[in-house]
């Protein structure tokens, strides 16, 4: 890589902000279903699956951005 | 790319606060669809899809702003 | 590009903070719709559309704005 | 590594970052799992299987963050 | 080190704010588990484990940031 390696630093701020999103995200999901679960456990089975559709998404989105922070680390 | 490489450093930070809209927004979403689950158990369906719908929505936006890091990156 | 790059370090910030706001906006709205419809399952369509109404408009800034982010990065 | 070494500096913030989203997220879900639990003693089962779904989600996408830090860092 | 040796100032910055994410992290599942504790004595081995599992959970991504850092500090 030409130039100051300025890709190095984006890489590592990046992926660490992307654990951020994807960490806080999964978190507030994850705290409110097993609030509800507490609440109401005989629907476990139904918050259980939104959850992990919700979280899906995200972490789709969160290792989108963590491989290109990866290719920038590689390059 | 020319320069000082300054579009590495954009495309990693860029990709990281993409990951952290997404992921707030979709966690907020997926939270209050845990919570409303718990609560009306008999409108999981309805609360799911309406979920969905706002995660494909903010989904979207994200997964175009990564792809322009990705055009960034691969420079 | 001439001069420093700065315009790619643009494109790869401004992709992202327009995904932030557009994640979070429309994550606040379907937090809401969601909420609404567990506690009115019957007012199901008119909440979801008018969550629509509201993702669609967010989604149009925000697409806007990540079209400019692509004129940076194409330049 | 040429340049100016900012990959390390970059490895060190993006370590940093990672941990803070991942303990922030994870944090927030045993939180509620913990009171979940002391709520409804009989639902532990349930609750602990939910709340480590989440937490594994969020651990793989920072250990994925951390992995690209050490690939800065031993550069 | 060549350079400037940011990476010594990537592994200082980097090593604060892992301690930032697991003392929040960890405290606030402590802080729930505690109340819960006092709340429901006859559950204080559930919410106890629920606790260790989640702390030990975030102590993991926690050490691992911080071995990073010691690799930068120790470069």
């Amino acid at each position: 890589m030409e130039g100051l390696g300025l890709g190095y630093l984006g890489a590592g701020i990046g992926a660490g902000l992307a654990v951020i999103g994807a960490g806080l995200g999964i978190g507030n999901v994850a705290a409110s279903a097993a609030e509800g679960v507490a609440r109401q456990p005989e629907a476990t089975a139904d918050i259980r699956t939104t959850m992990i559709i919700a979280a899906a998404l995200i972490e789709g989105v969160a290792l989108f951005g963590e491989v290109i922070c990866v290719l920038l680390a590689l390059k």
